[in-house]
């Protein structure tokens, strides 16, 4: 059981923002800057590839309105929603969580961007495999 | 009109993965890895907080999906989501958009993560100020 399993039973506190049937939000306790929430659907599922629709599409559904919270409550204009997948992708707790983060000058996300080139011909490759693969 | 605005509107050529009519899919064509996609909401907003709840739970609900195409085309069992709100969280174009990033040794999203402490009564009064500001 993870820590966000036990945090969803109630058998460990947390800092609670929003509740629903599929979704809970409340604060990270090691946040990058004050204010970062994480959201986390009720399934327990390690990963997004793994998530039901219905559990995905409510966490989509309340994250502008979580935004809008966090927003209101610490002043913050910008920030960041970051959802990792795997230990190669940094993720920690595998029960699948979105970070959100406000960025500010007393911290935020920090990222790592190096983009690269795709040709047309991969492009379209890969694209008719990704469709292929949506059936 | 944004450079996504005018991929919505057929008047530039993209890698389309998936649409419907709520959303969007493509690849990026200065991908961080092979397989990056770039999702998209059809309304047209710059900022998630100022997303419909109805676009964004019709994001939502087709991630897991995008994310198994992904995978089953390249081969990642890794990846990032991210989205980016504000050009001080390296936001750089101003309409939605969630970036699916496949994490590879031959490239990826880099993440600087340097975490904070929340006291107990800092973490107490934010959640309450956020769950006032949600209503």
């Amino acid at each position: 059981m993870t820590i966000f399993a036990k945090i969803i039973a109630g058998e460990i506190p947390c800092h609670r923002v929003y509740e629903d049937a599929h979704v809970l939000a409340f604060l990270d306790v090691g946040p990058l800057s004050l204010g970062h929430l994480l959201v986390v659907p009720k399934e327990a599922k390690a990963y997004l590839h793994e998530l039901s629709d219905e559990s995905a599409a409510a966490i989509g559904r309340v994250l502008p309105r979580l935004c809008r919270a966090m927003m209101h409550a610490t002043g913050a204009t910008a920030y960041n929603l970051l959802q990792n997948n795997g230990s190669a992708a940094h993720q920690a707790v595998m029960h699948v969580h979105f970070h959100l983060i406000p960025m500010s000058s007393a911290g935020g996300l920090g990222i790592v961007w190096k983009p690269q080139s795709l040709s047309s011909d991969a492009g379209a490759a890969l694209a008719t495999g990704m469709r292929e693969a949506l059936g």
